[in-house]
């Protein structure tokens, strides 16, 4: 199982190549929230999202040989966006695996990087890049299911104990669970009283269902404007590093997390993706025992907003203070 | 002349009432700007503006039994915004002198204050607030010309210099002189070497013509975007200040500010109002001669924006790389 040692192996591995984002005291928002709010801005990583750090730890972990033969991912957003960045910094070649229906805006981005596309129907996406990866002699960089890639998420759980020591809880989007796999195994093994708790739309409540029944349970594809936590099965590498780390992972509706980003928009002045709003819409929703005084850290994951996208945050207004 | 004790003694004061805002480090834009960009995040401060700082040290400046009978202030934007909230805090009376014409947004963000409103016509609206002040017996809280305000906002040039020694440079918005006096002041006394600049909207080039002259000019009401740089006149008290400290004001069309304001919200993930998106369309538009790895601190001098202004940004294309 992922140990602490992977994560700061990964830690030192991916230093030259990543940000160390801030941590960010949004004292505006603690009335709101009903707690001292702090977020780790993996908005602000290169790439826009915190998906850098595991793509490029898979990458650097790979031997020259294998390196050289190319990376493969099958991802429209920010993983795909991850892996063809890692593979320019380290000159080699990605592809990516994207469905028809990805935006223009998508494609572009990843052509941008240098990487090739290969398009296909979204259902067959996984066994098209298995083919690809084979055709290439490729190595598949999964886009949460993978030791190497929880522990370069997992570096984000490092930094955040390093910026503010005295923090109380961290709360983190879940969908696969590799962003909550790699830092709850940090943060636990570092300051083993801070909780880690992960929050996700309830309507793809993989990990509440599969924690609940004590093995991965796979959901329905329903809607959510939280685009991004597209899994609707916890990786199986990804579960039993969820299950011994995290606190609690709660369900969220996406009015609340639609009231926590035009918040964090309009009152914390920060630009964040709607999955990465889920954490903040469940201490507005109530699903989280947050207190007066607690430091809870928010994670957002990441920030690939077209302006556009903001007009679903018109009709929504803000949450009451709880002051 | 304003000094570097008034400034550290305005800090000591406010200390307790305004947010030490973060200086956050922002790579992303480093490709853009052609230097290592950071941004002072006052639109983080307390009502979303860094005018909070000079209203607060004004009022505190007052005998008790002046505080008692009140402070009053002429702006319809974060000015009075901030003199309503020092108001409340301490538990004395604001009256804001606004313009008929204020947006019903801005009447009700002062009104929930507990502050009073009298409306009049703009062109009046200081001979309306002198009147209203001596009906009062109330302390007038002036948006820049006046030396407490200015110590005020002087306490951001200490918190850049403590949260990043090795800052080279500073660009700040341009009005009436407040904000870049304090600040300037406060670098030139700790840190001679840093370099300070001023950016201000072409369309009101009050600075540049100002220190061209020798003396404060007088420029012609142009229309910007930067609606919150409204001062035609560097204040007397400000515009001494300035002549000695700050390195150069340079002005900045609308197009190359509304170009840094979508860099800096799409990019950058931050979202700031147009007058503060001013200076780093000084550096977008070639009018300060920034270097790779300079390290140079923005300051974001305000975040008040309602989403239906970020239309503007629709047809606005980010700006070509440097790299």
């Amino acid at each position: 199982m992922l140990s602490l040692d992977d994560i700061l192996q990964s830690r030192e591995r991916i230093r030259p190549y990543i940000v160390k984002t801030p941590l960010i005291r949004l004292a505006m928002l603690d009335d709101y929230l009903g707690c001292e709010v702090y977020v780790k801005a993996e908005c602000m990583q290169t790439i826009g999202a915190f998906k850098l750090r595991g793509a490029m730890n898979k990458a650097l972990s790979l031997s020259r040989e294998e390196l050289s033969r190319g990376l493969v991912a099958a991802s429209s957003g920010n993983h795909g966006r991850g892996v063809a960045y890692a593979a320019k910094l380290l000159g080699t070649k990605a592809t990516i695996i994207m469905p028809y229906t990805a935006t223009q805006l998508k494609k572009d981005a990843v052509r941008a990087l240098g990487a090739d596309i290969v398009e296909c129907d979204n259902a067959e996406r996984f066994q098209v890049a298995a083919r690809v990866c084979e055709e290439l002699g490729a190595t598949m960089v999964p886009p949460f299911n993978d030791e190497a890639v929880m522990a370069g998420q997992g570096t984000i759980g490092c930094e955040v104990l390093e910026q503010c020591p005295e923090i109380d809880r961290l709360v983190l989007p879940v969908a696969g669970g590799g962003l909550i796999g790699g830092v709850s195994a940090a943060v636990k093994a570092l300051a083993p009283t801070v909780r880690v708790c992960g929050a996700e739309p309830d309507a793809r409540p993989r990990y509440a269902k599969s924690l609940a029944a004590g093995h991965p349970v796979t959901v329905e594809n329903g809607t959510t404007v939280a685009d991004a936590l597209a899994a609707l099965t916890p990786g199986e590498l990804c579960f039993p590093v969820v299950q011994k780390n995290v606190d609690e992972v709660v369900p969220v509706s996406d009015a609340y997390t639609l009231s926590a980003m035009k918040l964090l928009l309009t009152e914390g002045k920060i630009l964040a993706e709607p999955s990465s709003c889920v954490p903040l819409g469940a201490v507005l929703q109530g699903a989280l025992d947050v207190k007066r005084g607690e430091k809870v850290c928010f994670v957002l994951s990441g920030g690939n907003v077209a302006l556009e996208q903001l007009d679903v945050l018109r009709g929504v207004a803000l949450p009451p203070l709880k002051a």
